[in-house]
């Protein structure tokens, strides 16, 4: 899974027929350090999540493994909502990408 | 998903038995500012998407949860036109890849 | 899909017994313009492909998706030859990567 | 498979109902000498690793096929915790990305 | 399929239950000219590859098509070993990534 920002949310009426409904929102890669990556996908949310809220999200098949998301042309799905990152010190001193 | 801007069709009458009556779109990925990204994908279309138009592109084995493309094989549909993206403020203005 | 230019065959008599009789052929992935990239991937050939055509070829699991490569363990499929890109000028004009 | 080194955990409450008991780890991508790359996964364990231990871990519809993972929406998964590696003196000293 | 260089072998006991008996392999990338390329992967083998040989392997869901990886939470199998490339001169005297 990734990690990421929900920045904002994408609005679309023409759709196919399996996504009407679905809530698609701008999820940014961030580093651990929660800075920003340059990347972002468009996700399904299959948690509630909002705006500004860290997040993980699956791609590929695997995010058609909600109850929501079954069968339906998405290749991405937010998953979880972070709490909080546990990273040993030693790591969360070094610069990302 | 990802963001795209269809710009172009890929012409082909030699194709898979499967994919006969399929449209191939050529999709030029997008920052979230609309600014073009280098890469680009061959996407069939499930909306109706015109040239110029804004799109989502699924990818993987979600392209093919579509009903025209349903065990066919083609790796990229796209399956939303975007009416508009709806990012915070802060996002929007900084820069992207 | 992505677009590619058939460069050349990779020979192999010791492979998986699924893979017996199939033809991989090397592509190089192509530009819009149809200068080379860098990468290139070792495809399936499900459409009778030679040496120089332009090809576009699906990855993953949907490269299982034609009669030829059904549960077989290839992960790239040509699925159709080109015959043309129809770019808009816009784009056509601009660099790629 | 990837190489890396599991360097902390992901903690979360809201979360798919599938997902609920389930482990998230962060692992960082390794070199072949064990060296950081600046990349880092998300993945649900399915051997016991522990911090600071060297994995492998598995991505994409793959990561669904342990007891623990199956048709749960995660995209990446620890399958074996590495002993060692085995490799020929003259790849190990070379520089790698 | 990539084309790869069998440099060496990961050891380990931990494992998912469903890779006993399986042996990991290191496989480097490789460029048409057979020179290295920076990434390697880790790939279960299903052809008796040996250290330094020559190979194909298909990663993704593709991986889990031979008799030995079906079901099994491996993401790269090495599926073939190359005899020789067949490449146009043009391409081989190009560089490469």
């Amino acid at each position: 899974m990734k990690l990421g920002r929900v920045i904002g949310t994408v609005w679309s009426t023409r759709k196919d027929e399996n996504l009407v409904g679905m809530k698609f929102l701008i999820v940014r890669d961030l580093n651990l350090d929660y800075s920003e990556k340059n990347s972002f996908t468009v996700a399904v949310d299959s948690v509630g999540a909002g705006v500004g809220e860290i997040v993980l999200y699956a791609s590929g098949s695997s995010a058609r493994q909600t109850v929501l998301t079954k069968n339906r042309p998405v290749d991405a799905v937010i998953m979880a909502i972070v709490d909080k990152l546990d990273v040993s010190v030693k790591q969360a001193l070094e610069s990302e990408e």
